[in-house]
């Protein structure tokens, strides 16, 4: 095990630990099975930008990994240290800062959870649109790493895109203020969106200023179930292409209502559906209508939009899907769990090549996901003892990432590359690509101190 | 002068040029005055990407520099060679590839113009948001390569947001995919971006796929003037702030209303005055009162807004003021064109501080701009041969742009550092900021090849 008593000079006795229980909590993310598990030597607990700074100048002169974690809801393993080292536990640098009105900006740190954003500057009459669907678990520094987005980025974007300055500390300790907290600029390499999305491989994220929309007076919220699947991903397509202005265009296929319902009791017609949300200060009637009429060229079988879904809450059984996924086949787990997005007019073909791959292996693929994004989830659930079942899994989830790159898409809408899906970086950005980034992460962390054996083949 | 005659090999006899006439032309961009003309020994026009890495492989081994030249629009020299060597003419790789209505994506050239952008998606219902004011003249390529913006982009975004996948070449001749046509993306570093803004000095844009809107339905244009600069650049912030849906605020202050009244023989208010455009599906002309009641709290003076303004153009006078800024001194030239950003809520300070600035110095400051971005523009006009003015305009450049960045903003908002704003650089982003992004650099660039002189300090 790696000497790390020379932490014990930079920190306090309460912001280091060896203990079993520290150092498993943080060998695991929410995306990885037991098995996996891979634990830090040392977790440390850092409370300032300094001290972040001098654990990772020290680590670095060692040669020792520093790999950072927040709320460890990642789904690919992002934050698991995968040789040991440092685990950098950013959760104690909490504090919600200024709140701007007049810039509609709000300063924070790293380890503030994404729901804390949003009660902050809820008195000023202000969000923070892109909120991942983890969004009250996971934190700042979490999502600005993986570029999270959720059910509102059709309308608003992504995280990366409501970021405006952060202060980011590297891998000598150095630390670097990338961004700018006016609107926009064109001064000098925009090093903000290379931290965004990098996972904790080039920097530490140890404070931000985000960017905030105004709350919208009206929301209104509603469902369409169609006879297939097609219909369905058709419908959610037309839906974004046709101008509708729709704040979530979410796709639950019948198989994942089918366990939520079984889930939750809750009795939400078992066909293809999508969920729809509509937000803004005045009209928002008018733009449902209009949406009403796009869905209806595609024959939904029910539809609960408007005045009809006024006093319910359709989206409520929508919320406990990851959890019913996970209840429904006692006997089966998810060994794979997809994220891919396509540009929309392929939305369909992915989403079918999807249910057809299902058929043809026998295995349950419950899909989902941010479809107006063209942002596709799934679910390869297999018997993990069953060897056969699990090669199975491995080539259906292969078959559909590159269907989703060859249609000119992404193996990852929002996930991140983690440890999960580095054997499609070549697929995706070529050796070109590839090397061009293994250029900047050398150039930027020589000894490979950050969070090594992630997002590289 | 360096010996060309390689290229003879490479491109045939029409896609090279030595003429003194085709030199001089790519010695200087709009923003170059011509005792600051700075010409390549040589002009190529590549007519496909093969053809440009072969240019630039070739340059690169024999230590040649190449800087790429689109329509020469650029404000801060960007195009001008530093030291010789080849200028790389993308304007004859002009094709307008696929519209995939469907996706709301074209493919196109790096050398097609802006709004032709626009017309070959017009067809189709769709638009491209972000075309600067100079987007009949200025190319998709030198867009993509300043992160251009423009009177929309207070709606609809910068260029960068608009650009999904392009082909870039590297200096060593390698070919770059960065991006994805997915609508967003967790994959990897974000490589994009990083072209995105970088001024060509680190690869050649050779093809991009740019995402589109649906063109809006109705628009509405309209102006307010007012008693005092403060009470327009207030009203401006408080109508981004107020969440009023607005596609423009464009500021125009007194002393630039009266340049265009005095080149077109307008009759525009000559006070501060803000040029507004409204888009939407529907529902337009509710967001026009909603606006108008944002305005009114600022006590303007004039309002030509909704119907009154129907059947008229008020924005007409406000596209020729580059030019009535030009003519309005026949002895004074801008020595230093502005183009800084703040953060909304010290636009007011930004602007005053320029004003104020003019007074004290009795040097002409017409100030214009995105107000809606917190961009403001500005030209420091002297007498060029006045040495003791000439000093004076660098001071009061100088003293604004630094106001700029201390109060949290940019150097440039959309024009790029070029060689005009190397200056403040670092007085921006730190030393930690300039070696990260010269780290970059040498890692993509080690020869040196791509543009050099520019951006860094
Ligand atoms: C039920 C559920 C629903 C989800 N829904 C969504 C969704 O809708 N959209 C979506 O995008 N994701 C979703 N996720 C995935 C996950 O929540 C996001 O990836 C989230 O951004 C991770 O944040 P975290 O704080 O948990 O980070 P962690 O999981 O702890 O870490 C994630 C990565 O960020 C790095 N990191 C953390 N903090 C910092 C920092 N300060 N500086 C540098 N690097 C850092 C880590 O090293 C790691 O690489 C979901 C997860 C679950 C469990
Ligand atoms: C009247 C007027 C109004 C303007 N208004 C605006 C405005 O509203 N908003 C705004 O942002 N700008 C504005 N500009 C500035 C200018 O038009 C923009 O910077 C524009 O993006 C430059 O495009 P270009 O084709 O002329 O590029 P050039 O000036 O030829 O080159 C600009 C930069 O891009 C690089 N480059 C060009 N092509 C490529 C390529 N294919 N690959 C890599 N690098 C390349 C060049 O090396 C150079 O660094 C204005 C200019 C004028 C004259």
């Amino acid at each position: 095990m790696t000497d790390t008593s020379f932490l014990g000079a930079l920190l306090s006795a309460d912001q280091v630990s060896t203990t079993t229980a520290d150092r498993d909590h943080h060998g695991r993310d929410w995306g990885t099975p037991p098995e996996e598990a891979s634990p830090p030597d040392v977790v440390v607990w850092p409370e300032s930008t300094a001290e972040v700074a001098d654990v990772l100048a020290a680590a670095t002169e060692r040669g020792i990994p520093v790999t950072p974690f927040a709320a460890g809801t990642g789904i690919e393993g992002n934050a698991v240290p995968t040789r040991g080292g440092i685990s950098l536990d950013l959760t104690r640098m909490d504090a919600v800062g200024e709140v701007r009105p007049a810039d509609r900006q709000i300063d924070v740190e790293p380890g503030v959870v994404g729901a804390a954003v949003d009660e902050a500057v809820a008195a000023h009459g202000l969000f923070f649109p892109p909120l991942p669907t983890s969004g009250d678990m996971a934190t700042v520094g979490g999502m600005i790493a993986t570029n999270a987005s959720g059910k509102r980025t059709v309308k608003y974007g992504k995280v990366g895109d409501w970021v405006r300055e952060i202060e980011v500390v590297l891998a000598d300790g150095s630390v670097l203020t990338a961004g700018t907290r006016a609107a926009k600029s064109s001064s000098g390499y925009d090093l903000r969106s290379l931290i965004v999305g990098s996972e904790g491989t080039l920097g530490v994220v140890t404070r931000a200023t985000l960017a905030l929309a105004g709350r919208p007076e009206q929301t209104r919220v509603g469902r369409a179930t169609f006879s297939t699947l097609a219909d369905a991903t058709d419908a959610a397509a037309d839906v974004v292409v046709s101008g509708v202005d729709v704040s979530a265009v979410e796709l639950v296929d019948a198989l994942s209502a089918r366990m939520v319902n079984d889930y939750v009791g809750s009795d939400l017609p078992e066909g293809p559906t999508l969920f729809l949300e509509f937000q803004a200060d005045h009209g928002v009637d008018e733009e449902v209508e209009f949406c009403r009429r796009v869905l209806d060229a595609h024959d939904p079988t029910a539809v609960l939009l408007g005045s009809e879904a006024a006093g319910t809450d359709p989206w409520e059984p929508r919320r406990e899907l990851a959890d019913a996924v996970r209840a429904y086949y006692p006997d089966r787990r998810s060994l794979h769990a997809g994220d891919v997005a396509v540009p929309l007019g392929s939305f369909s073909t992915l989403v079918e090549r999807i249910h057809e791959l299902s058929e043809e292996y026998g295995i349950p693929l419950p899909t989902f996901g941010h479809a107006g994004d063209g942002n596709v989830h799934f679910d390869v659930l297999v018997d993990p003892t069953d060897e056969s079942a699990v090669e199975d899994a491995a080539a259906v989830y292969e078959e559909i990432v590159t269907t989703g790159i060859d249609l000119g898409g992404t193996a990852t809408g929002e996930h991140g590359i983690g440890r999960g899906k580095r054997e499609f970086m070549l697929a995706e950005h070529g050796e070109t690509g590839v090397e061009t980034m293994r250029a900047i992460k050398t150039a930027l962390d020589p000894s490979g101190t950050l969070n090594p054996g992630k997002i590289f083949p």
